[in-house]
């Protein structure tokens, strides 16, 4: 399956949820599978804090990896592109194509850097919007994600209930936990700590690489699981029989985590990094009102709410949380608790038993 | 209670594990009550990855704040100063009086940076038998500390099964996992990629504070619980009434991380903490062995082995694994899971429960 990645250019004011204007505002994005007549078969997937909008299949022959969802998305696939026309753009304030601060401020004429507006959850769904009118889309058949693309499904239901007819939501969270803030902040601090960040001023020298190379180690350690990590990696040495008593890389997961730290600063900007991550902190549905179940007032999406047992950075207690808010307000709503020792990581591995779940759900909502 | 830190310098060769030598070795001390007759109310307390020598009371009377385990460590306490005589050290390796990587390397008249040889646990043990010895005491009553100090304990009783009578190890492991090998490796990365630490040659310029601000608060989320930080912390916002929509603190849990963080870089050499960090990942009883079980063939200790039901940096799971290898070996043991909500600051701080314990154990040993 050979799929381009497309753009398209709004020059008009994102009003952001900071009081800022954002413009133009550029969108990244790609579909898979054909909308049909009467526009009713569209799925909109969300991606998480580093993801793009090349969610699955090939963007050209020669590419080595295809899209990161893939395995979920595509002819017969959970998301089943011969029956669903299949959407996912990148965010505002990303660098894969959609504007963020790696992009030229008109202002300026420079780089946005830290001139960049900060950005929320609600923020990135209200472009998104703006792209599904673009495509000519009434309403959404289903809006997913796992991680921060479940935050942006949430958002959805709660911003535009009629454009919503249902969400799929994954190991995620109606709310940042305390603990998920603070492994932000040290990945931001991170970040801070390298001089080549230059308070996000850093598009005409050496980029903070270090920096956003520790940030992404953590994100690796929290995305995996203490059981998973232990199968996988154990105390295996690298390349060496015995310990070498000296700061070269001795295990196995050490090298890991700098193989993966290295090639992340391959393709991500550190100020994106930034900027995602505080979106995500922000993401509270239930700010400025009396309780969690009050953000769902409105919403009369149909939920599908998927969290995995040894998920420590989303863990099922948010999940549980998140369906009684919306049990409380009478919402359609199905829960499953996947027992999986993938950690975070499992929302997009365990793809056999999302693919039954969703297969289902989606099935009774199109038949 | 006033106590001062005592110092004793060996002027003679330490055989390290990995085939080096170290050569003086000082160590700093301190302890509390008053050895008996007969020597046998002994017990040595070792200290945590960041700790020092100072245990408990006030080495000063205008000190602010009392030792590290001052709640634990007195008369009528659950190491009864009235009872027993408690000596506490400073680990070598470490930067809290004894030889460390920020003394002067007698070979070449500076400091040793990272010519100072890379320690292990049982380097560190190896010291402390000689501090013991310096002290004339044959057999320790018992060996005890959490974390870092619980491994210690697990290798006195290895390496010195006749000194040591029995062993109180809290909050630890017999070998270290894959997750916090990463967690360390991480934490030195912080270090490694703050140019001031110039491949730990920074003695005469500015420390790598930044790289080792992060270190320290990659550790202090580790040590917490998901559900602690929740309780303590949850959303909270710092100084101010609704979100800034900046990449100032926003939040509690930040404004926490940031000032432990920069607090540490006040008393702690980056140095030591790689080293530590090191001897922590290099910590394996089975090492070179068939199964952890062989590790205890020679070891006749009584222990008492405690871990925290929201430890996630040792989980239970870990100290179970030790259990079944002693018991393997007929060794006598009694294990307690404690219910907490601390995490791994639980070893700290659920004291009352440790009281009861440790008088039980202590108790039948020395009536």
């Amino acid at each position: 399956m050979i799929v381009q990645t497309q753009f398209v250019t709004f020059d008009r004011d994102l009003h952001l949820q900071n009081g800022a204007m954002l413009r133009p505002v550029t969108l990244a994005y790609e579909t898979y599978g054909e909308l049909n007549n009467d526009r009713s078969n569209a799925i909109l997937v969300m991606h998480a804090q580093t993801g793009d909008a090349h969610l699955a299949g090939y963007n050209s022959p020669s590419e080595e990896k295809p899209g990161w969802w893939d395995e979920a998305v595509g002819p017969g696939k959970a998301f089943d592109t011969n029956k669903y026309f299949v959407i996912c753009a990148n965010v505002v304030g990303g660098c894969k194509g959609s504007t963020g601060p790696s992009d030229i401020n008109p202002a300026t004429g420079k780089q946005y850097g830290l001139s960049f507006p900060v950005i929320t959850i609600s923020d990135m769904v209200d472009a998104q919007c703006w792209l599904i009118d673009y495509l000519g889309i009434k309403q959404l058949l289903t809006v997913t994600g796992g991680s921060m693309g479940g935050m942006q499904a949430l958002q959805w239901a709660v911003s535009y209930p009629d454009r919503v007819k249902s969400a799929i939501v994954l190991a995620s969270t109606a709310r940042l936990s305390a603990q998920t803030i603070a492994l932000n902040e040290v990945a931001r601090q991170a970040i801070y700590a390298d001089p080549n960040w230059k308070n996000g001023d850093y598009y005409d020298s050496t980029p903070p690489n270090a920096g956003l190379a520790v940030a992404r180690m953590i994100g690796h350690i929290t995305y995996l699981s203490d059981s998973s990590m232990h199968e996988k990696f154990g105390r295996r040495l690298q390349e060496r029989e015995r310990y070498g008593y000296d700061f070269n890389t001795d295990f196995a997961v050490e090298s890991y985590l700098r193989y993966r730290g290295n090639a992340f600063t391959r393709r991500f900007d550190a100020n994106s990094f930034l900027y995602i991550t505080k979106a995500m902190d922000y993401f509270d549905l239930s700010y400025g009102l009396q309780s969690l179940a009050d953000a769902f007032e409105h919403t009369h999406a149909k939920f599908l709410v998927v969290s995995y047992t040894s998920d420590w950075l989303y863990p099922s207690w948010q999940s549980k949380e998140l369906v009684r808010s919306l049990i409380q307000n009478g919402i359609d709503v199905t829960y499953v608790e996947i027992d999986s020792n993938y950690g975070h990581d499992a929302f997009l591995l365990e793809v056999d038993r999302l693919a039954e779940l969703a297969r289902d759900f989606l099935g009774r909502l199109l038949p």
